[in-house]
């Protein structure tokens, strides 16, 4: 097989731009050639020579000699011009921007299917987990059972240093932002939107479902009390901030982004710190784990290199769950046994639960163990208001409506009223 | 990218092999066909149209229309005449035989570098772990520094058992082979040679290396006993059966298949009966983690399954640590730091030993902890005779002569004489 030679035009320049072109220059065997970057601060100092710098973007999208775009910046809308325009002009293109990815996914494919140009974006999840490629090459549609995954390693070092040091939330944040995990302003990390993000784009390579972020139900770890790492620590649980997706009946998929309990033996609990995790079932394969960093210049930049070395035999993902499979539909209409700790009842409609099968009054805090439908965690907000906090149990999902309906009628029956 | 149709004839009809057909009727998108299956028992029952079958390997080597060969049979030199007959013929073959494929590697490097045909065999080591594919596409020979791997089901199941319920090693081998993760002759699981012959192909893909397995250094769990569990209990370790490699100075490669003590936050410990794991520690990527069933008809037909879909797009190693950087060499110039249990000082050639820095007798055995040269172990066998049973220490390689000279002069000085 011939490989294609490479010549690259990058966008971006920080420290996976720059961390990409010291690679490249220590690998000849890729065959990948840094043509162009193109930068918006050309006042800054770069490590790179000079005339290699460009703060026109036409220059690269334009230039037929340059035949793979790297798009590595941090603006989602101007990323998807950049890389529409790319793949539009004949150019295969790698991208690392998660958000751009997510939100504008249908177009990106439309644009593929027309263009036949190739995009991979391993470094978006995960960073250097292959788990795209995997779940492209390894796992077919029907065998899928289940996904489950810490895709932030911001959150996750958080909830490691309130767990292993009792540190408070906002203490942990602290700590996390001076090691260098979590950004300056880390609302996209703590309340959930860059693991959603990751989890929509995610969810079209397991399962063929396309939909927009916002239709995923997620929340972050803004919300998690040191009161509630202590009743995990009681019952032998770790809290994480856990995606999955579950294949439940007739082609329905359940899918969310919440904090979760976990028990100490399972693949999640062993991921501490900065670290990501992947737990794939399947009917063939079994269990599976995959584990490392999943993110920082280094693991970002090493999966955009394997994006690149896979362009050299025109590698293109197939989104075979979504067009040569019946692609699955996202759903909420299941239930969620959860956890709920909060300061005062008043602020928890109770007759939303289908039933309340645990509470504790604490000296600070309350908290109950119920089930309740999935739809009405989308659809409201009190549980993400006033100090409330929502941490899933293990096992979470229920399906089957009637057994939810007989254990209900059961609890009423016996005069339970907790 | 146009998708090559494949009609595949299959050698083997076992529990993997009948596996892969169900499979393949099960996913027409593969655009995969079982065109004729070679057989050696042509007498027993097959869940199969009887006009599949034929006994005749000609049928299958030299039928025009078959453009892909899977071999999953067990007979290792049938099979390599199989597959060299069959890329000669040029076609693309994906076999799961890995000794096989160890002990005929420089033959099927040269075949496949005269024929241009593809040989792929994900499945042979680690199954349902895609280790191979990732080692060739995501990590470039200079940020490799090492990798430790446990690539034996059997034996790590063996060895949980022994761990976790205290039993002896050939009670816990009758509970294996009983859950059926043990041949009824297991020797070859045992004494290691299963797995050094995976590390041989794994030495390939990470480093270049092109040994025969019998240069590896090696030996299996056959001499562990329940008193190095205790032992290893009361220093808070596990015993595994590590596979590993690690980069010295000068582009050589310590590689050995040993038992070995790992710590309990180290992810191999948390690989438990017949998982397989695989940690890889290089430069860009940090340190990754691969979990999952290494052994089994369904994880193996899986692993074959991701092969046939990586031959529609003409996919084939490119074997890019051997032919487009410096291959490493295979060495056994370096010290390692050893457990050894034994029932009389009389069975140890103590001056053999660079320095012993601990030792210990029980009732029913002595231990000691001391630095001995690899080389030494490669030749001689006294440490694997007279119920004596050798385990690496956490962090076992010390490649600097230098200091194990300074170290061993000092202890001298000191009139240390254990």
């Amino acid at each position: 097989m011939q490989h294609q030679s490479l010549r690259i035009g990058l966008f971006g320049f920080g420290v996976v731009g720059e961390g990409l072109y010291k690679v490249l220059q220590q690998t000849p065997s890729l065959k990948a050639e840094l043509t162009k970057v193109c930068i918006k601060h050309p006042e800054k100092k770069r490590n790179a020579p000079t005339q290699l710098f460009t703060t026109d973007k036409n220059n690269l999208l334009w230039d037929e000699a340059i035949n793979v775009i790297v798009e590595v910046t941090d603006d989602a809308d101007a990323a998807f011009e950049i890389v529409a325009t790319a793949l539009r002009n004949g150019k295969a293109v790698v991208s690392a921007n998660k958000k751009m990815l997510a939100e504008h996914l249908p177009d990106l494919l439309q644009i593929q299917l027309e263009t036949g140009s190739s995009l991979l974006y391993e470094s978006a999840a995960c960073a250097s987990i292959p788990v795209i490629r995997n779940l492209e090459e390894y796992y077919d549609n029907d065998l899928l059972h289940a996904i489950k995954a810490i895709v932030n390693g911001s959150t996750n070092f958080i909830l490691t240093k309130m767990f292993e040091e009792q540190l408070s939330f906002s203490e942990a944040l602290l700590l996390a932002q001076q090691s260098g995990f979590a950004e300056s302003n880390p609302v996209l990390d703590v309340e959930g939107y860059d693991a959603v993000n990751k989890w929509a784009l995610l969810l079209n390579h397991a399962y063929g479902i396309v939909e927009h972020p916002n239709k995923i139900l997620f929340t972050g770890i803004q919300s998690i009390h040191t009161a509630d790492a202590q009743v995990a620590q009681e019952k032998k649980y770790e809290i994480k901030l856990v995606a999955q997706a579950k294949k439940l009946k007739e082609g329905n998929v359940a899918a969310f982004v919440l904090p979760q309990f976990t028990k100490s033996d399972e693949p999640l609990s062993f991921v501490k710190n900065e670290y990501n995790g992947v737990v794939i079932e399947s009917g063939f394969a079994d269990k599976q784990f995959f584990y490392g960093k999943g993110a920082g210049s280094f693991p970002t930049a090493s999966a955009v290199l394997s994006d690149i070395a896979a362009l050299r035999y025109q590698y293109k993902y197939e989104y075979k769950k979504l067009y040569h499979h019946q692609p699955h539909t996202l759903t909420h209409d299941f239930y969620l046994k959860v956890y709920l700790s909060f300061t005062d009842w008043h602020f928890i409609p109770k007759d939303d639960f289908e039933w309340i099968e645990e509470w504790h009054a604490g000296e600070e805090r309350k908290y109950l163990v119920g089930v309740i439908h999935a739809q009405h965690l989308y659809n409201q907000n009190w549980w993400k208001a006033n100090e409330t906090s929502l941490i899933l149990m293990p096992e979470p999902i229920i399906e089957n409506v009637e057994i939810v309906k007989l254990k209900k009628r059961s609890l009423e029956l016996a005069g339970v009223n907790l």
